[in-house]
């Protein structure tokens, strides 16, 4: 495997359009995962993947693992048939502004927060190129914080490349809380991917951008850090270089899912053998063409990704 | 309040027409639980009614308040902000034999099983004629357990008819624990609603139908007992007099809340003062048309059950 | 021409499935009028046909011309930019038994209300092998009424063979008023279609079912008389000869428009060279067809019609 | 009761997304009516509300019913069963420009027509805190230009503060026509909403805004005018003192009901006890927020109100 | 016959919103054809119009000439039952930018392919007083050419007006192919629209807009030579003399068929006894109100066009 | 793999309910074909399978792919650019009866007619337990026909059990071109699937079925032969053994893909080490579960097998 992640994946459960989820009759229904997400796009764009992840025996466990074997990557998951545990959900509802997209929560009692390094398929991380995660994965439970921290420290032993997105959710944890679990694990962490608003935010983080990250590189000796920046674009710091992407623009359907798919493009470039300055690009492009699609997933192709970095696309294609 | 009900209500998400759950991508949402659809159910048919819960403040916890205020009723809800309190949910599969129309529950942690005595209205209890619940409800939890009996005990001393409906759940509990429990309850209730399946696999009668409903008014002096019978149609047992009542034939587009249907007529028509037999036939009927609607709710009006009774209906009015 | 129909055609507006209207969110759009359903199709079935009618000039008059167009059939249509006339709406919800299917119209104040023999092109009528209408469209208004009688005494003069179907409609008048009216039509009417239940209750036949039919063509010397009698099929008494037609099994889907159907099919034969058996048989096969059909209309083709009467079809067609 | 509100409600039946009325077979039904409309914002945001109506006793008159108690308010209605009285529709088409967004009314004879005074439960006028109608009540029938006098002076007999909300509609009557009315009405009412546009096409206003709200305090002794500007904000003045309010930006996708939203979140504030600049706050907040809401009616909560006032909103909240 | 137009229609099958076609589970079915688009808009404008062409006598094939039926043109079409003849077919997937809009197309074998110049009612064409088509018509197949020849000759012989749309495409022919066959069709051409985009790439000319438009006429002595410009607006040469007309702003919905109905308004008018300059107005307002219709096909009124020409829109019409 | 499956998976599209394809504008779009749909029935039940295809590299092949990945098969593709290859679609329209169920092909120049032996991964075939095809795959194109044969004889010399289903569909071939076709393939073949109904009208057999069955097994040298009798059950000859086998009692939501769900209960169970009893038993019941789901597959687990098999089932599970 070039890129194996592991995570929680949900069911998302929209209303159709912008309908508010008090007056809906009806959802739609999606699978969803900041780690599973970028896995699918990795793949999609030319990386071998699998997401490690536990589920509950059960059509809602089931559907997850279809729908991600469908988009595009191997669902490497431990079954399991207790009743107290859950599939994680989320109930989505778009609005525009002023009134924002809002994300409620219905996760408690997820299978994957038991999950421990041993049930998570040990061996796919020896041999994978790159390992990735969140940190949303370590603020599910503690069993999940050890569990990260033991992956993290197995890709580390076995020459596994160990990716780390900040992914900050302040309806998971507080500022402090985030900060203390992953300082700690930043050690085992290879490249690190952060927003600067969560570098500022989360890890107390001041200065200019470039700033920011060769500060984060030099205190945690990651071989890589990439910064992200909304409008602003991207910024990565690699052996006291700096390489910087804008970003391109989009019309947006669906923001969320944005960071996955420019980590998801990011490795599958890097994977292929690209440099910083590709990976940037590919994280850029497949970012932008995310927002166009509807879901949390970037179910892009390589020729999407390809035509928008040679700016070929011109309105109709017929 | 001419009957007050409490309970556990919940979202119900199904996929349209027979999909599986694990492959549908959309699902109509609606709002179901036993006690509720009982309150609807009487209210529509001209009974002034309440149901006592609790509820997460949250999109999911109002959209069950505004669907029963829309449907009938008055929803008399504790709200509760406590993150790690959810809003019920169930999957509905809707098969064909032999695949048979599958319950997932995912109910866990619902608000409602913290709700105590206390939180729920006792004064609507209070002034109450009757107070409904089904043996769904103690199977929550302890506290509703618990809640249930002070209930059912309040009921007594204030004069309010209390009935129950044993309504066994196997995914709940284990007859012997539904069976413990329930007959704990019993000499609270007035009114015992059993399903003759119930009544011989979990109350462990035996004996024809008319000897099972006269044993259980005679061991637990209830004033009347209610046995339904399927496809048998139903009988009553009231001081010491068997009445019974057949099916009116339907056609089932949605058989789930049937028994909840038959319930709500035959209280209705209590309160509007019929007697035992008046209120078999109401509960026949409104069954019967409760299971020509999708959903869990018999969406009828007074004049829906007069035509079955008076078997006005022929096929197209126009 | 072959056919021209005139009456009104409505707008349908009903809940998917079997949702009450009370609880129903969206609705389908059907258009569906009972002489335009002929008209459809006999037009289908290789008639040249048109539909004469008033409507008002706004989107919901232009979608009823427009589909009509599609199904196949001419639509003359006067328009009219009164803004007191309306387009006639119904809402239809289909319960299974005992619920029933209900009828619930909005079609006061319709345009066609207003629409005079000689907006109606009355040049079409004269033109026309065949002029149908029905029952409901004296019933609609005073106005209607006269140009019902206005327009039959054209055909009778101009040698067009005119054709009425009493489709009783108990929201619409009494049966004395619906008697009274129809029978003072009745002498300038070629071919009646009459339910059996309608010559029992409306026009107060008794006897056996080729008795009725055998002394309606006497009374009023019809050329022929058509007596459909659901389920037993329907009889035809012409010259004095009574043919007799069983009905074709069928699975029903949608049973309005199940008479409109089969006298479309019974006249498309007619205009087809056939003689008054064939008719018959075309129009039970398209009624049966219909029925499982959604809509009020009988999307049929010749090969349908074919196929049926050749008891071809073998449940997957493939 | 603190705020009732009295007028007409109709379904609403939309394409869906932006196709035409004429090419749809599907529609969206929603519930829609100036006055139901501030009652339910109003009543969302605190304030406990009734709308006084009158409908038919009819499958589509109990939607009406229903959803606004689901929504959030009480209908007090009269029940006709008179077949000659309707329930109102309106067919909406969302057009983008140059399109535009186009209504089609077909809401004659609707049973609110003959609503007298005496029927709209004249009882809850006397206990209101506010009275609230518009221009739209006093167009629809003499009598309801009668009724609509009659209750103003109610309430100004009984205390009650008398809103009214200009809401000229040109499909229903000239400038001329709804001057003379409201002008007439005027005396009786203490706070009058007013769009500009209106105020200058239909008072006959000239001169800047602050000019025009201060002169019609003057003419008609209001103790407040609300001028509502559009994309300049609001604006009002009370006791000879003028507050501005500009409007919070926002995603449009269902513009209509803006005007509605932004009088239930004024009257909600008042009701809160906040003064007039609150109000005005309150009515922009509200007002945004609903242009992000599919359907007429603002679907908001109270802490949606408060984020926007707070500006808390950013983005993606999870 | 006002306009006669020939050429192939095809189904679009599209997935709601911006799903991928990859992902969908349904898919929008429409009827659009670069010439049946054009003959819809100017019928529905006032002209009397007919499309020819050929398709397989099946379901799809009826679909196409029931739906033009529908929306306002007369289908006139040899239906053949050749097994491998199809109904041309396109998937569309409406991406935002930078995804952009793609079309695959599924057309090969279409029943049209095959169509020669006697199968299209040639009868037709000679009656007519317009007969257009497009450049894709003769680049679908060497049959097509030799069809479009023979009708634009046959047009020229009978005085009919011979108009032909470039519509370059390059999924179907280069830009070589295109030049040699099109420019062998001109001198039988009287109108030529061309895309500025083409005249440029397919055709090799140069210069600025006006000497384009007036190089070609001179060239091939066109009559009229009208150049769409995109957000430029839009040129006409006639008789040496130079129209220019902006564009309309729009909001854009579905851009797809917006030079079909420029040309379909700009035909209207002509008909209608506009001249060049009322010609390129009803252009220009007819793809400004197509931008926000989805679909293909401009399902404009003509009072649509007449107020986007007054300027009257304003935002809601009520 | 277990089961190695090879043959043509096309696009299902059907109108909703049972609505007409000349009057649908939506589509369900499935995934559908005798070979995979086998492969992933098999491979739901605990086999490891795969399907061995041709696709083109469209979003239309991709979808195939990743819809069968989902649903639990390997798709094993060859992926041609050429633009002159198709994905095959059929168009499905759910009759009842009179009218049928009618399936539209569109599938000719589908990709697969053009696929060799060794494009179809003959290595998969080599280890595989299974190699299973259907009667449709040679009937497809010349080159199938050979590749058929040439796959065939490769299962006989690697000592792979060949499977193979007549499944005759007279849309692709006469009887006579099916017997020749086929009885050339029966030496390689080693379990013959057949319906009894083809068995006469295409192999021209005579007889009882038992008769039928032995007389083929004995011709051919079968080692199995499975004969499907529709209500009547199954029956299979091996080793001069007769096995009977009565079908479930089912309720029909689809019917289409019921015998291949019967081939892939049967190999899944013979796969797990079951007899001939055993997977007649496995086969009739996944057979009856298809018949209750949705699309051409049978999206079932072991555990629904089971509990048919164990007649579990009853009614409502919850």
């Amino acid at each position: 495997m070039d890129v194996v992640t592991f995570g929680e994946t949900m069911l998302r459960l929209s209303p159709p359009g912008h309908e508010r989820v008090e007056a809906a009759d009806r959802m739609d229904v999606r699978v969803a995962g900041a780690e599973s997400n970028v896995a699918v796009t990795a793949g999609r764009l030319g990386a071998e993947t699998a997401w490690l992840s536990k589920l509950p025996a059960s059509p809602l466990g089931r559907k997850v693992a279809a729908t991600l074997r469908a988009q595009g990557t191997t669902p490497e998951v431990t079954w399991t048939d207790r009743d107290d545990l859950r599939q994680g959900l989320y109930f989505l509802e778009q609005g525009g502004e002023p009134r924002g997209t809002t994300v409620h929560y219905d996760r408690q009692d997820a299978a994957v927060t038991t999950a421990t390094a041993d049930e998570l398929a040990p061996a796919f991380v020896e041999r994978a190129g790159y390992l990735h995660t969140s940190g949303i994965t370590p603020a599910l439970s503690e069993t999940l914080a050890a569990t990260t921290a033991d992956l993290l420290e197995l890709a580390q032993e076995t020459g596994t490349t160990a990716t780390l997105d900040v992914n900050y959710r302040r309806g998971l944890w507080s500022h402090e809380e985030a900060r203390d679990t992953l300082e700690a694990l930043f050690p085992d962490v290879d490249v690190l991917f952060v927003a600067e608003r969560d570098a500022r935010g989360v890890l107390d983080r001041t200065g200019d951008a470039d700033a920011i990250a060769r500060g984060l590189a030099d205190e945690f000796a990651f071989g890589t850090v990439v910064l992200t920046r909304g409008e602003a674009g991207a910024l990565a710091v690699r052996n006291a270089t700096t390489v910087t992407q804008p970003v391109f623009e989009t019309e947006t359907h669906d923001p969320i899912g944005t960071g996955d798919a420019f980590v998801g493009g990011y490795l599958a470039a890097r994977v292929d053998g690209g440099d910083v300055e590709d990976a940037l690009a590919w994280g850029a492009a497949t970012a932008a063409l995310k927002r166009t699609i509807p879901g949390d997933v970037a179910l892009v192709t390589r020729a999407d990704v390809e035509s928008v970095l040679a700016d070929e696309h011109s309105g109709i294609d017929r």
